[in-house]
């Protein structure tokens, strides 16, 4: 199908835009697919290119493609946790939930592909990449509760609802996508005022966070 | 160091006893080290015998060494949440939260290497394990509950919080083993019950588990 001689309609993408293109069309397949069911003649097809021009971005192969993927999926998974520091507490967490269980929704199957573990692609550097964006959602949370230097047990409280949240997302793929998203939303907000409120008995620091919330 | 003859001291081993005493002396190293950071040579020196024999009862070498220890450590593990069904509710879940935080204790940094992810032994088969570990949990906290047939906003939030256990204890290693044991415990245990009764006021199958909690 390549034109014998560069027509004009043919645009010429630049590096970037190309390795852009390359990236979208492999997350899209990685979102919907084990990685292991994802091959690099998928990811050309998808993007309707020739095999080698997708070695020539990504010489690492598979892998490479992966990790940039899933780089680029947790840079759009971190953007999720910035709402704007203004107006009630409890609603900026939901905004961002569902902003974040959106994401869940859209890329299914790659999400429980990552964090089931266990996965082919998976190396100490995906591990550190989903483990960058659970500190990003810890730093943006304790942002947004106003603490500047959180104490360890407010610190763990938020750690442990981010992984609890990461837990309710696996299951609720598992579960065919039940309750409802507005349903696990509210759900999942109404658990963490009520964690933080167990540590608060047990914090001063987690208890004037409760008290700004109320 | 090996005698030349055998002397009556040397007491012969059955294939049972070698085996569990080779798999006594990896676990006691993969409890404290990175898997990486073992080799078959400190297993073979813990047990006191030759590289070649714990080649011959493992001749898949470190990964296959591994996986046994970890089965064994999963066997374990699972014991601690086999707490007779006698007696008030919270004070059972506090005994084999005891028994299970003082495994992680007694594990440290194999317990982190293996959660943690992205380990050089991690497989899909090791990630089994520990799944299998957690779904045991999860049966044993609902057989105490008193639910032989629990509906999925219940299920969930024993998942959720069996997930949570898991970051906490991650968490407590990472910042030096603090707060104290039984403090955390306490909190664990507190957060159950505060989770579960956010679930009670949206599902009626739980609420009746709070209230027989109360």
């Amino acid at each position: 199908m390549t034109p014998a001689a560069p027509t004009p309609a043919y645009r010429r993408l630049s590096v970037e835009e190309r390795r852009s293109q390359l990236l979208d069309a492999a997350l899209g397949l990685f979102a919907h697919r084990a990685p292991e069911d994802v091959s690099l003649d998928d990811v050309a097809e998808a993007a309707g290119v020739s095999r080698p021009l997708v070695y020539r971005y990504f010489p690492g192969g598979k892998q490479q493609l992966y990790e940039a993927a899933l780089r680029s999926a947790a840079e759009e998974l971190e953007l999720c946790f910035d709402e704007p520091r203004e107006g009630p507490l409890l609603p900026r967490l939901s905004r961002a939930l569902d902003r974040y269980l959106a994401f869940v929704d859209q890329h299914d199957t790659g999400f429980s592909a990552l964090l089931q573990g266990g996965s082919v692609v998976e190396t100490s550097r995906t591990t550190a990449i989903v483990d960058g964006v659970r500190r990003a959602a810890a730093v943006h949370i304790l942002r947004h509760l106003g603490v500047t230097d959180p104490g360890p047990r407010l610190r763990m409280t938020v750690r442990m609802w981010i992984t609890a949240v990461e837990a309710a997302s696996l299951i609720w793929l598992d579960e065919d996508k039940q309750p409802p998203l507005d349903e696990l939303r509210d759900w999942l907000v109404d658990q963490f005022v009520a964690v933080l409120s167990v540590t608060a008995a047990r914090d001063p620091q987690t208890a004037s966070v409760v008290a700004a919330l109320a």
